[in-house]
């Protein structure tokens, strides 16, 4: 049982509903959305991301034998519903904002139209796949902004992130979001994103001194000679990057870079520099790492500190100062019919929906959340990407997705831009959205 | 190439690093510990936890066809570190804190004993492994603590981990630092862990009203019956619970709860426990869920909220507080000769280290973090479980390691279950570390 694979990966909930579904054979559509329900404290937008490992999902989403056997042994389900997840193959729709979309709260970003015992089966897992990768990307974006092209950008987070599918994903979302790439071998191997290294402390301890480190690093990787140089002292440290460099320059392997990893970087990176600059390494880029995010990237580029790119690790890869989106996953409509919960602080807008994009000029200034089949001017987000189980789509490459999101970055308005809380994007919820939400209200009368 | 055991999933730097150890010939024994190098500021103590996962890494971590064909197309690995590759098969000892043990910042929970290419190799994995099991079960553990026996503890949190294999993680870390069970399927299926669930809001919605919702749920699983009441309003939904129950008690079908996801919790806990006593309905507990952690489980038993249970999800799993730990695998020891680094916050302690916990009774009241072999009284907390790329201890099952944390937590004084921060547990650092660590800085000299 692969639990990046396993349908099991899922709440015990969904199972016992589906064995009350199944015994009321309640297989009418349902028509279920994603969506964030509030926007956090830190972030004035969100990136969608996710979309292609929810339709590979759907694609494989099948109960092995050992799976089966798993859940036979249990005993809490009935033979209808075992034999109902035997055949269990996923014959739905998905509409979506293609991956890389500036998305804001209550918009949905993907839509499951399926079957009820299908489209609440998913849920969990659904919903563990978009936000995850929401979450990163839409932090990412944000060191992206406070980069703002000084500077290039790679996800250094693999280690602290919660466990192995989170560093996967962190590598992709951030590189989706515009980093140049990531330190994760693994996210070259399967999604063919460039990746980036430099040396630990540790290859340097382990020689005979820091010099010596450096130079037999270069001669085992001449193409790659970024120097790490914070392990004793880090201007000790530059100023022995000039003698390697000297003797590197007679066998024609060149420095490209040193790593600041501890300290004042500000004040360091300044005084590193203009020690490589004296002794003539004036190519020679500076490089720092350690508790990076876009708040640090802002005030370091603010101190005009000389820096030409960032490794940026554990507060992006687990959206550190704000580490979940309040999203759900909320059942819209079923056998045609509009639903809605009434929860306090958790109420759904019912009914199937599209967002229409309105811009001045090239920059976004409304959106427009409306019941799918109401047109307004602008530009619709959503669009199918599934339909009856098979994709209907062609499938993007993440360079294809980085590319929609950089230009979809350039379409946003300069107050969202900001690190701080701006005024909220404009987002109408249209007079057929909120017209069904209050028909439904009036049928279900005070008592629900 | 799956993630969950690829030994891609790592950062390029210790491929890179490799080569070089390789071309040097540097395969003499190197010893690499894991610790926490600081207390996050809503935290007292940490527990340990990952080591199986860990052990489990090791055995099986080798290189396929496909991974080494992947290295072999990049054209950045020479031929000779390509074959050591091909060959790699973990060889070293593992020396650790078992897990459920408490601990603190600069004590080692693992110590890898290697040649150096090989425990460079691991270290990424093996960071992601234990940071994110050791953050899960240390919060976990403070929602214990707020608990004090008087509530039932759930893991809720698949949903909004970081991806597939944290939810997994999550429901074992939280199982281990002693909540009841959880609600991810997958992790009864893997490790046995108990699995609980009630129902989710669409599976009310899409019925033709609250009531009959109740009961056709009842019908399908009538071993677990507890009705989720906010939907539409939850005093209502209440009222609604009555008239089921006694529909259902003359099927000898038992509602054994009722779940509040949302409003004032504490006051509707009250108002409903009320309306439940008043029915007849004593013996029929109350669940919450939505937004709880320590804090919401110490606030609403201060307000006396008659809860008997806690469904504990996104900022549980995420330990949204606290959202990662300042971790570190560090090189302790090559060649025979300890090392150190110097970088400014984070410096390492030198050597092979050992920690005794010292008791006042059966309370902790001091720990020594001292170089092994250097004997002091009280309770050697590091042992070996792995000698020569094998297994030395017993595998133990997840109650195992959950009845050895419990007892762990009869252990903890008084002051450190507070859920603020209180005044640091005593951690002494040896004489024989010390002057290990100024034995180096004295040979390193101002240079480094």
């Amino acid at each position: 049982m692969n639990p990046l694979t396993s349908p099991l990966l899922t709440d015990l909930y969904q199972l016992t509903m589906l064995q009350g579904y199944i015994d009321q054979e309640m297989h009418d559509i349902s028509v279920f959305e994603f969506s964030v329900r509030s926007m956090p404290e830190n972030r004035n937008f969100f990136i969608a991301a996710g979309l292609e490992s929810v339709l590979e999902f759907l694609e494989q989403c099948h109960f092995s034998q050992e799976e089966l056997e798993y859940l036979v042994g249990t005993g809490r389900f009935s033979q209808k519903l075992l034999d109902y997840l035997e055949r269990f193959d996923f014959s739905g729709s998905v509409h979506a904002m293609a991956e890389g979309t500036i998305f804001f709260p209550h918009e949905p970003i993907i839509r499951i139209t399926a079957p009820l015992p299908e489209a609440q089966l998913i849920e969990s897992r659904v919903i563990n796949l978009l936000h995850y990768q929401s979450l990163i990307a839409s932090k990412a974006a944000r060191c992206v902004i406070a980069s703002d092209g000084r500077a290039d950008l790679i996800d250094f987070g693999l280690r602290r992130t919660h466990g192995a599918e989170a560093g996967l994903f962190a590598a992709r979302s951030t590189y989706l979001a515009g980093f140049i790439g990531t330190s994760t071998v693994l996210a070259e191997a399967l999604y063919g994103i460039p990746i980036f290294g430099t040396m630990a402390h540790s290859f340097i301890e382990a020689q005979k001194d820091e010099k010596e480190a450096f130079i037999n690093f270069a001669y085992s990787n001449p193409e790659n000679v970024t120097l790490l140089i914070d392990t004793y002292d880090t201007v000790t440290g530059a100023q022995k990057v000039i003698e390697t460099a000297n003797l590197l320059k007679k066998k024609n392997i060149p420095v490209r870079g040193v790593r600041l990893d501890s300290g004042d970087i500000a004040a360091l990176s300044k005084e590193v520099r203009a020690i490589l600059d004296n002794g003539g390494l004036k190519d020679v880029g500076i490089f720092v790492s350690g508790n990076m995010d876009e708040y640090t990237i802002e005030e370091l580029f603010a101190q005009e500190a000389p820096i030409g790119g960032f490794g940026v690790g554990t507060r992006l890869d687990t959206s550190a100062d704000s580490p979940y989106l309040d999203s759900a996953y909320k059942l819209m409509e079923y056998a045609g019919k509009p639903r809605l919960k009434k929860s306090e602080g958790k109420a759904t807008l019912p009914g199937r929906k599209q967002v229409f994009r309105r811009y001045d000029d090239t920059i976004m200034v409304q959106d427009i959340l409306t019941i799918e089949g109401v047109e307004y001017e602008g530009l619709p987000l959503i669009r199918e990407y599934m339909m009856d189980g098979k994709r209907v789509s062609k499938t993007l490459s993440v360079h294809e997705i980085r590319d929609y999101t950089l230009e979809q970055m350039k379409t946003l308005p300069a107050n969202l831009r900001k690190l701080q809380k701006t005024a909220p994007y404009p987002v109408h919820i249209a007079e057929s959205v909120m017209s069904m939400k209050e028909d439904i209200e009036k049928k279900l009368g005070t008592n629900g």
